[in-house]
């Protein structure tokens, strides 16, 4: 099997696999944080020491880090709480059109409750207009929503750029970063981001699905999305669940470990394969300076879900749009506000990879495309 | 080791690590339920099995069930999301002051955006008065807010008699039922309960923790609390863990095939220890007809705390108030809002029992107490 759909989802490392089985073996580690008795003071001890080696490799405060459900949780209480707790800062969001759905939905919310959003239009590098930024960012906006990492084409945002003008515009100004699909493959260290809040996601760093982190800086305040029993200082009522905790920094722990050796690794089948796709007349859509990780790129005579199924006759697994909006959508809205062509958009898979592909993998994908042309292409 | 604190949380069980460490041993079962390859439909497929299965067992209908991650979000998600999405239906949300806190402080949001939020007086049983309820819910009631089983006390709510007064005072008023302590120990069956909403969380059930799930009746509409991709036919996004989907349904499994076993040893259990410690002084503040599985008393001459960290000593686990709120308050508003004298209140530790409890640790709990008076108390 050739997994290419790490960006879709990633499968728990042996590591991971080792904590939570570890975990569950125990006796005594089922307690909740909450409980008075030993059992859950010892919970709790081993929760905040979660936090404490999070903060320590993503470069912030044990007290800036909150342990959420998902990356969508994340993006849902940033934005929301952001702008329900802090109303005098404005009421204007600048984001894009080119936000994962978690950012795009929020902002629709916001927009329907009054709030002024404004979508930057981004460039063929999937690039958010950075005179326009300049151009909108006022006195009234109170939060820029961005993404990173683009999960479809694996386009860095031009982060300092950005920090830059909001300094320079309205230093009051949050920036909300979406950091699911960089997070263990770019250097993460929040404390000279300078961004107010960030989330993260544990099934995209061979974590387990249902739970991820969210970061709110020292001084940014946002209202709580889900109430209760006041855990995680408030911002997240509901136990806390010790086992996914772990689940998380253990595999945040090993994908910083292992970041740059997989980063070059990945770099070289990303530039393998671009060259041989391309030779063989494949567009690339992922901009020649984004992450290694993610390749977008459309095959031409092949429709995206049929180049999909093609390659899974090969046991290689890829996607066309993301995860999130694979049964809804069958042209990625990211690909068409990037100008690319609808013809070429409607052509166009994901390959995403991880620490765990190889080179050897790359040239049994090239083989397989190879094959596929040969036996169901029609045009050649 | 004697855990008598099963309504804080539980321990897994066996049958649990089984089915995660068989999830996580897979090598195909990672898929992200949204992909389109066969890893992804493999995910969807067995993701709406586990819902088949929990529905089959909930008597429900499986397109009525949906995944959260706690029951805190569940309760966040069923009464923000019903008044959001059903502004019609009125202004009045009718409660208890005795709710657990996930219902208290999202009812508290909701009375800071104007609804009107009128909290029934509970008789010294913790049953809410009835006839406060026949002349409160009127046509401007759009949502009834009761638990099944109080977490503290074991009080059971009169249901029955609370769906005949919706029925005949408004047929149009929802109502949430928060299922979390009844789930496994009371026999649920949704279709004929007459609620509209209810949740659940595993970890009370001997499942992990960050995994819950939400009944919302088939007609009744609600806004979604968490917004992005559209999983969970746009009520709750986020990637589905199916890990956590299988953690969840196969405890609910074992809970009900356990059901009736665990209800009779446990009634036993309950009535030793009432007869045994009233002897000996205690007062019993759980109702007499109170779910056997929470036995809540006070120990004349020891502060909640206190008894609870002598029993430690003992090797035994008990709690004061709820996990949830155990840290910041020191006297149980359940039982004040009860009318029991915050003297007894403050003396009063909370029993709870799970399947896993044995006659055996009921009679060593007696003995700890007869030692701990013996050796601890100025009283005698």
């Amino acid at each position: 099997m050739i997994y290419f759909d790490n960006s879709a989802t990633t499968k728990p490392s042996q590591r991971v696999f080792e904590v939570i089985s570890e975990e569950l073996r125990s006796d005594d580690s089922f307690g909740n944080p909450g409980s008075l008795h030993k059992l859950g003071l010892k919970a709790d001890k081993e929760y905040k020491e979660a936090l404490k080696t999070a903060a320590s490799i993503l470069g912030c405060r044990d007290e800036e880090l909150f342990f959420t459900s998902c990356g969508t949780e994340g993006a849902n209480t940033a934005i929301e709480g952001y702008m329900s707790r802090n109303k005098r800062a404005g009421q204007k969001i600048i984001s894009t059109n080119t936000e994962h759905k978690a950012t795009l939905e929020t902002l629709a919310l916001l927009s329907g409750k009054g709030y002024e959003v404004v979508y930057l239009k981004v460039d063929r590098n999937g690039s958010p207009d950075l005179s326009q930024l300049e151009q909108e960012l006022d006195e009234n906006t109170a939060l820029l929503c961005f993404t990173y990492v683009n999960n479809e084409t694996g386009a860095i945002l031009p982060l300092e750029d950005i920090v830059k003008i909001r300094e320079r515009k309205n230093r009051n100004t949050a920036i909300y970063l979406d950091c699911v699909q960089s997070l263990g493959k770019l250097p993460t260290d929040l404390k000279t981001m300078g961004v107010q809040m960030a989330s993260f996601s544990g099934h995209k760093i061979h974590s387990v699905k249902g739970v991820g982190m969210l970061y709110i800086k020292s001084g940014t305040d946002i209202d709580p999305l889900i109430l209760g029993g006041g855990q995680q200082k408030g911002l997240r009522s509901g136990t806390q669940s010790l086992l996914l905790a772990k689940a998380f920094t253990a595999a945040l722990k090993e994908a910083e470990e292992k970041r740059e050796e997989a980063f070059s690794e990945v770099s070289k089948i990303n530039s393998y394969l671009r060259e041989e796709l391309s030779e063989r007349g494949a567009v690339i859509n992922s901009p020649e300076k984004g992450l290694p990780f993610v390749l977008n790129v459309a095959f031409d005579g092949f429709e995206s879900e049929t180049m999909l199924h093609c390659l899974e006759l090969y046991d290689i697994f890829v996607s066309t749009v993301s995860a999130c909006s694979s049964k809804s959508k069958k042209v990625s809205y990211v690909l068409l506000e990037m100008g690319i062509d609808r013809k070429i958009a409607v052509n166009s898979v994901r390959l995403s990879f991880s620490r765990y592909n190889t080179m050897d993998e790359a040239v049994k994908f090239v083989e397989a495309v190879d094959d596929i042309y040969s036996k169901f292409s029609l045009k050649r």
